[in-house]
C-alpha cells in the first residue's frame, strides 16, 4: 500500500471542488475562495482528533469521512439553517495510505452532496496523528435562525428521533473490539450505525425553523442532560423531562442489559446522537403537531419549561437535577 | 505550572469574543455564530502543526499566536480584502501549561485587534501535538477582489517589502538552537522578527486592490519561485524576474554568508515572507507609482509578464526556469 501524496490529495480536492454553482464566485486554487452571500451567514467549525473522537480500528474511513462532515452539518441543522459551503483542514500522518484518505474523501463528499453543500477550500498538512477540522457555512431560512435563547416558561420540550443509540453503539463497538469472539446481535446494527454514520437533521431542522412554533433549538452532541441545560442557561429558564417519555430504539434495552448499563444513562448522558432538542411555544403543541404532518412521528414531547434553572429528570414521581451530566469530549 | 483546563480556555475565548459589533448577530455560545454579510465573502483556512510549521523551542507562544492569525490574514490581504471575522480550532496536548496557551491567546488576539478582526467561534480539543487551524472571513474592497488569474502579457511584476528575510531568520534561529554559543548579530534581529512575527500586508493589499492598476496578486508564503508560478499558471502567462532587482534587507547578505547559503536562494525559494507579489497593467507602471504616493517605497518592480509558461530568473544575461522551486510545507 502506498503512502498518501499531498499532490494527489490536493488534485482530488480540486476536482471535487470544481462544481459550478452560481454562489461560488471563486473556488479552491487562490489565496481565498469568494462566495456569494446573503444578509446573514451561519458558520460553525469542529475538530475531530484520532483516539479522542474516533477509533480507526472500527471506524472505517468512508463512514469517518461522512461523520466528520455530519457533525458540522448538525450545527447548521441546530439553527434551522441551510448548509451551503464547506472547508476541510486535514492533518495526516506521513505513513497514512493513499487509499485510506481517498476513501475518507469519498465518504466526506457523499455527505456534502447529500446536503447540497459544496467544498470550497481547505488545507492539507502532515502531522503525528489524524486531525480533521471541518468548517461549514450556511444561511438561515427566511423565518430566521433558531437560537438557544428563546425558550419561555410554559413551552414544551421536544426531541427528534431516538436518544442513546449512538452512545450504546459506541460501547458495543468497544466491547466487540476487546472481546472479538462476542456473538453479534443483528438488532444492534442500528446502534452501531448511529455511532458510525449519524445523519444530521438538516431538513427537519429547517422545517422546525419555518414552523413559527419553535422557540429555541440545539443539537444533541453531548447528551440531552448537557445540551438541554445549554438551552436553559441561555434562555434563563429550567426544564423538567419525564424519564417515561424519552424515545429509544427498540434494541437499546437489550443492549444496555448486555453492557450492564442503564438505558436511561445512554439516553441522557451519552453524546453524538445528533438529534435536535427544541422547545415549542406555550399552548401551541397541538398546532405544532398538525404542522409537522407525516413528520410528527419524528418528534417527541419529553417535558416542559419552567422557571428557575437547570434540567430535572422526573422518575417515579421524583425530580432530580441532571444538568450538564452529559458526555464531555 | 498548571496544565490547561478546557473550561478556563473556553471562558477566555468567550470573553474575547464578547465584542459588540453590528455585523456579529450571534457570537460564540450557540451551535453556530451568525454574521451579517454582504454580497460576497472571502474565506481562507490554514493549519499550523508543531514541528512541521513551527518550533516551540524558539517560537514563543505570544509571537506564535500572532503568526497563526497573520498567515490567514495574509490570504485575505492577497485578495485585497478587508478581514472581518475569525474562527480558531485549537488541538492541544493534555500536559500543555495554562500560561502557555493564555499567552498564545494574548498574541492571537493582539493580531486580530490590529486588523479589526473579531473572534466569532472555534473549537478546543485534546490531541498529541499542537495543531492550530485558523479560518478568517473578509470582504472585498468595493473595486472587487484580486485573483491570481488576471495577469496579462506586458504587465510588470512587483513585490511588496523585502524578500528572503523570514527564510534567513529561520535558518539563523535553527543554527542558534544547535550552537547556542554562537555570537548573536544585532542586525539579524530584523530577520528573526520576519520569521517569528510576520506582519500581513492587509492595508497595502487593499490599497493595491483599489488602485485599478493591479491585474493579479497573491501572497508569498512558499517563496516567489513558487508563488509567482501560481499567478503564471492561473493567468496562462510566463514571467521573467531580474535577480538584480530583488529587494532584500541590508543584513541578508551577511546572514547568508554566515550560513554558507546564497542570498538569492533565500529571496526566491524560502517561504513565509508574507509579502505580496502582483502584476501591474501594461503601460501603467508610472501611474501606479504616482498612485502609491508615500507607499511607493514599499513596492519594487522586479520583472515582467511574457507569453509562454513558467517563471524565469534573469542572471548575468541568462534566463533560468525557477518555477515551483519554492519551499514545500
Amino acid at each position: 500500500m502506498a503512502a498518501w501524496s499531498e499532490r494527489k490529495l490536493i488534485s482530488r480536492i480540486q476536482k471535487a471542488a470544481a462544481i459550478h454553482r452560481s454562489d461560488v464566485l471563486l473556488s479552491i486554487g487562490d489565496d481565498c475562495c469568494e462566495l456569494a452571500t446573503g444578509v446573514s451567514t451561519l458558520i460553525s467549525t469542529d475538530t475531530l482528533v484520532e483516539s479522542v473522537h474516533f477509533d480507526t480500528s472500527f471506524h472505517l474511513p468512508y463512514l469517518l469521512g461522512r461523520k466528520a462532515i455530519a457533525v458540522n452539518l448538525s450545527d447548521i441543522a441546530a439553527m434551522g439553517g441551510i448548509p451551503r459551503f464547506a472547508l476541510l483542514s486535514l492533518c495526516l500522518p506521513e505513513e497514512l495510505e493513499q487509499e485510506w484518505i481517498d476513501t475518507w474523501m469519498d465518504g466526506a463528499l457523499s455527505m456534502l452532496h447529500e446536503f447540497d453543500c459544496v467544498l470550497v477550500g481547505g488545507d492539507t498538512v502532515k502531522g503525528n496523528n489524524l486531525v480533521f477540522t471541518v468548517t461549514v457555512l450556511g444561511i438561515p431560512v427566511n423565518e430566521g435562525a433558531l437560537y438557544r435563547t428563546g425558550a419561555g416558561i410554559g413551552d414544551s420540550v421536544w426531541v427528534t428521533g431516538v436518544l442513546g443509540s449512538a452512545g450504546a453503539g459506541l460501547e458495543l463497538l468497544k466491547n466487540r473490539k476487546k472481546n472479538p469472539e462476542t456473538v453479534d446481535n443483528e438488532a444492534w446494527e442500528t446502534l452501531y450505525e448511529a455511532h458510525l454514520n449519524p445523519l444530521p437533521r438538516v431538513h427537519l431542522g429547517q422545517k422546525l425553523a419555518r414552523s413559527g412554533y419553535v422557540t429555541a433549538m440545539q443539537d444533541i452532541s453531548d447528551g440531552i442532560a448537557t445540551d438541554l441545560a445549554h438551552i436553559c442557561r441561555a434562555s434563563k429558564v429550567s426544564a423538567t423531562i419525564d424519564s417515561e417519555l424519552l424515545p429509544m430504539h427498540g434494541s437499546l434495552l437489550q443492549a444496555a442489559a448486555f453492557l450492564h448499563m442503564s438505558p436511561t444513562m445512554f439516553m441522557l448522558r451519552s453524546g453524538e446522537d445528533y438529534q435536535l432538542v427544541f422547545t415549542v411555544r406555550e399552548g401551541k403543541g397541538k398546532s405544532f403537531v398538525e404542522y409537522m404532518g407525516e413528520d410528527k412521528r419524528l418528534v417527541t414531547n419529553i417535558g416542559s419549561v419552567t422557571s428557575g434553572e437547570g434540567v430535572y429528570l422526573l422518575k417515579n414521581g421524583k425530580a432530580r437535577d441532571i444538568s450538564f451530566q452529559g458526555y464531555e469530549h
